[in-house]
This record gives structure tokens, C-alpha cells and sequence, in this order.
């Protein structure tokens, strides 16, 4: 883990390790990776680009909360209701989203990831949300949204995996191994918004 | 509407134009293409790439159907309760299908769509699924893997566009056109899923 700075135990209500246990199954897991067509060579992929990305984080993150900060209807959610931004709430959140990119590279989706996946599920719903931080932000950052960003999250990430000397086809191969990383989060994460049965 | 092939009204089940209102609102569909960044250059891209795929579409449905049937948990939903595939399910749903690639590319996303957009959600869940062409399949598909297969659906449109000539970036800027539009699409279609307040 030499390349995650600052070290997690720094990190603000980062709980890796010790989330509660999650109500998904490690088959339900195995199903989920073949349907986004998740593989070893993902695997792999993601731990390269884990290594180009190490070092760029503080950028990528730029990029996404520049994004945020510029949708009204995404920014109301790091604010209190229909008041403004929290600035502790944005700063303590951007740490633990600086460590989610190198988790997503170089974690194994494995029991304790399992785990905090369902955690950050619930940190998005009332369940959760805003108790990390003590913040008194919207209860709910709707589903629809958190699908929608799946596609800035991915096509942003682009030309900090081709700034290095990688080939193109190299860059678009971790691109589709992100892609899949990002999609079988957000499938996980949908659980604790979805009716009974309907997940 | 030239590109066509076969005539809408000649899809059995295929209701475009003719679906109850969907309980979304355009101001919602706008936020939403926000979230996906999609806009008018994305609209443009979609059209030249409806261009590329049309006469392709029963490659593309071949690839997608072997996807499907070769994972016993997706191809669940297209059988009887534990049961075998209901061969005139699959090949009803395939039609549309095949016609769903078309208005991706092809129809403005205005009332009309978003309202038809609102049917396939409901033909996903219990309020409509296996009412149209009538079998006694699974109640409901479930959530996680309708966000899983945005993968599948976009990576493997990949080969169908960059089939024609042209250039590796249009290729490219194809292919996030497409993402976009199915993303948005799946997100709207988590609306029926979602519990009371939280889409
Ligand atoms: C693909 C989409 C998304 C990804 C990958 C993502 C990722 C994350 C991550 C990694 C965290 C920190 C988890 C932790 O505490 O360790 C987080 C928290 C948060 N995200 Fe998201 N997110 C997504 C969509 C959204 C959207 C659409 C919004 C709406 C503005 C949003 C708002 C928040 C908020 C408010 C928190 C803090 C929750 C709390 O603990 O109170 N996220 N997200
Ligand atoms: C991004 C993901 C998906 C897309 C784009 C998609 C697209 C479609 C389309 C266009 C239709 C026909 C709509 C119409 O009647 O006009 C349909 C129906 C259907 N899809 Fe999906 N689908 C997705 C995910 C899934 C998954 C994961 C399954 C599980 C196997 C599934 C199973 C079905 C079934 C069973 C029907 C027929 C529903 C009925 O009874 O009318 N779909 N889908």
C-alpha cells in the first residue's frame, strides 16, 4: 500500500477494514463481475492504472468536484437544503473519494471490500449520509444521479491514463477495465435505494 | 425514418408513440443529461453512429443474445421459474430490441421518448414485464444487473462502428455518445425500482 498517501488510518471517517457486514453475498458478487464482464485481466489492468494515476489524484479530483460545483442539482447534496456548500463537508468527503480511486486500483474485491462497498451505499442514503462528517446536508443523494455519474467519473479519467507513454490500446483497455470497476460500484450501491425483491 | 427496417408498427408489442405519461418531467431528463454531460454534439454523434450500426443490427442482437444466454442468472429472466428460455419471449423481445438501438441513435429525446423510456422501465419490473408478450416468466429483472449490462451493451458496440471508415477519435467520441445515452437511459429506468423518495 506504498503508494496510498496520506496514510488511511489519516484519512476522516475512512472506515476500510471495519464496516459493518454486508447483507451481499460473494456470489452475488462473482454473478455481478460476469455480467459487467469483469476478469483477472481487469484486475491487472486496474493495477496499472492504479500506478499512472498515483500522483494525479489531487487533479482528478479537481476535475470531478469542478464538475459537481457546477451542476446546481448535484451540489445541493454537499450543501444543507437549499443553502450552501458545507466547505468541511466537500474537503472531508474529497479525501475519502482520493482514496476510493486507489482502492478501486488496488484493493481485491474481496469480503472487506464487499463490505465497505455496502458501507459507501449507505453513506449515500439516509441510512448513512451526513453522519460521517455531522454535517446537516439533503438526506438523500438520489439513484438516478449516482447512475448518471457513472459517465463523468469514467471519461474524465481518460487523458490521466494516457498522459504516460502507454499505447492506445493500452489506454482503452484500462479505460473498459474502469469502466466495469465503476459500473459494479454503482450496481452495488443501488442496493439500499431499491424496493424489496427489485435489487 | 428511412433506416427502419422493419416497420415500427410491425414490431409486435413495440408501443412508441402510444405509452402511458411517464411521471418524469423534462426539467428531471434535462438535470439528468447534465449528470451524463450529453448534448447536442452527442445528439449529432448518435445519428452518424445510427448511420454505421443500421444493417448491423442483427449482429449486434446475435452478440448481445449470446451474452445473455450463456450466464444462467441473466437468461433466468427470459425463462419460466426455473425453467427452460421461452423461445418466443426471446424472439418477441429481440424485435424491439433491434428497434431500441434505432430510436437511441435516431429519436429527439423529448415527451415521446421519455415516455416510452417510462414503459421499458415498467416492462422491466412487475408493473409490466411479461404483459406484453404474454409468458409466465420471472416478475422482475432486478436492478443490479440492469446497471451491470450498460458494459456489455457499450463495449461491444465498439467493432460494429469502427467497422466502417473512420477515424480512431470519431470512433471514440461515438462510443461516448452511446455510453451517455445508455446510461441516461438506465438511469431512468431505476425509477420503478427505487423506494418513495429516493430516485
Ligand atoms: C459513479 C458515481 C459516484 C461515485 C463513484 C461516488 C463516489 C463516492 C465516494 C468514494 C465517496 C466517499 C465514500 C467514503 O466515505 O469512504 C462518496 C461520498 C459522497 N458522495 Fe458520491 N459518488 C458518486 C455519485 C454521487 C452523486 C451523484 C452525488 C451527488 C452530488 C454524490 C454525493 C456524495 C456525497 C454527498 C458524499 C458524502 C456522503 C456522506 O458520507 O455523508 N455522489 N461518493
Ligand atoms: C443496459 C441494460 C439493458 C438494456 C439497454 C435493455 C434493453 C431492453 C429493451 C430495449 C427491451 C425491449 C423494450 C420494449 O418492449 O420495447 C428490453 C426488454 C427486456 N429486457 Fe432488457 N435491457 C437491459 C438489461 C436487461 C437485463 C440485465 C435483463 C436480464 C436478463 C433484461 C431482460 C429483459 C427482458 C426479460 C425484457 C422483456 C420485458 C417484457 O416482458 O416486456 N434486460 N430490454
Amino acid at each position: 500500500m506504498s503508494i496510498q498517501t496520506p496514510k488511511n488510518s489519516e484519512i476522516p471517517g475512512y472506515t476500510y477494514g471495519a464496516a459493518g457486514h454486508s447483507p451481499v453475498t460473494l456470489a452475488e458478487l462473482e454473478e455481478l463481475k460476469a455480467s459487467v464482464m469483469f476478469g483477472e485481466k481487469d484486475a491487472a489492468l486496474l493495477r496499472r492504472a492504479g500506478e499512472l494515476l498515483d500522483g494525479q489524484v489531487e487533479k482528478i479530483l479537481d476535475t470531478w468536484y469542478g464538475f459537481v460545483a457546477g451542476q446546481p442539482h448535484l451540489v445541493a447534496h454537499f450543501s444543507r437544503p437549499g443553502g450552501e456548500p458545507i466547505a468541511e463537508y466537500l474537503e472531508a468527503v474529497r479525501s475519502r473519494f482520493g482514496q476510493w480511486i486507489r482502492d478501486t486500483c488496488t484493493r481485491p474485491y474481496d469480503q472487506e471490500w464487499l463490505d465497505y462497498q455496502n458501507e459507501i451505499a449507505l453513506r449515500h442514503t439516509p441510512e448513512h449520509k451526513n453522519e460521517t462528517d455531522q454535517v446537516g446536508s439533503t438526506r438523500v443523494v438520489p439513484l438516478r444521479h449516482l447512475i448518471a455519474l457513472v459517465v463523468p467519473i469514467t471519461t474524465t479519467i481518460r487523458p490521466f491514463l494516457a498522459k504516460r507513454e502507454e499505447s492506445a490500446e493500452k489506454v482503452e483497455a484500462m479505460m473498459e477495465a474502469w469502466l466495469k470497476a465503476v459500473v459494479l460500484q454503482v450496481a452495488l450501491w443501488s442496493r439500499p435505494y431499491a424496493n424489496e425483491g427489485r435489487w
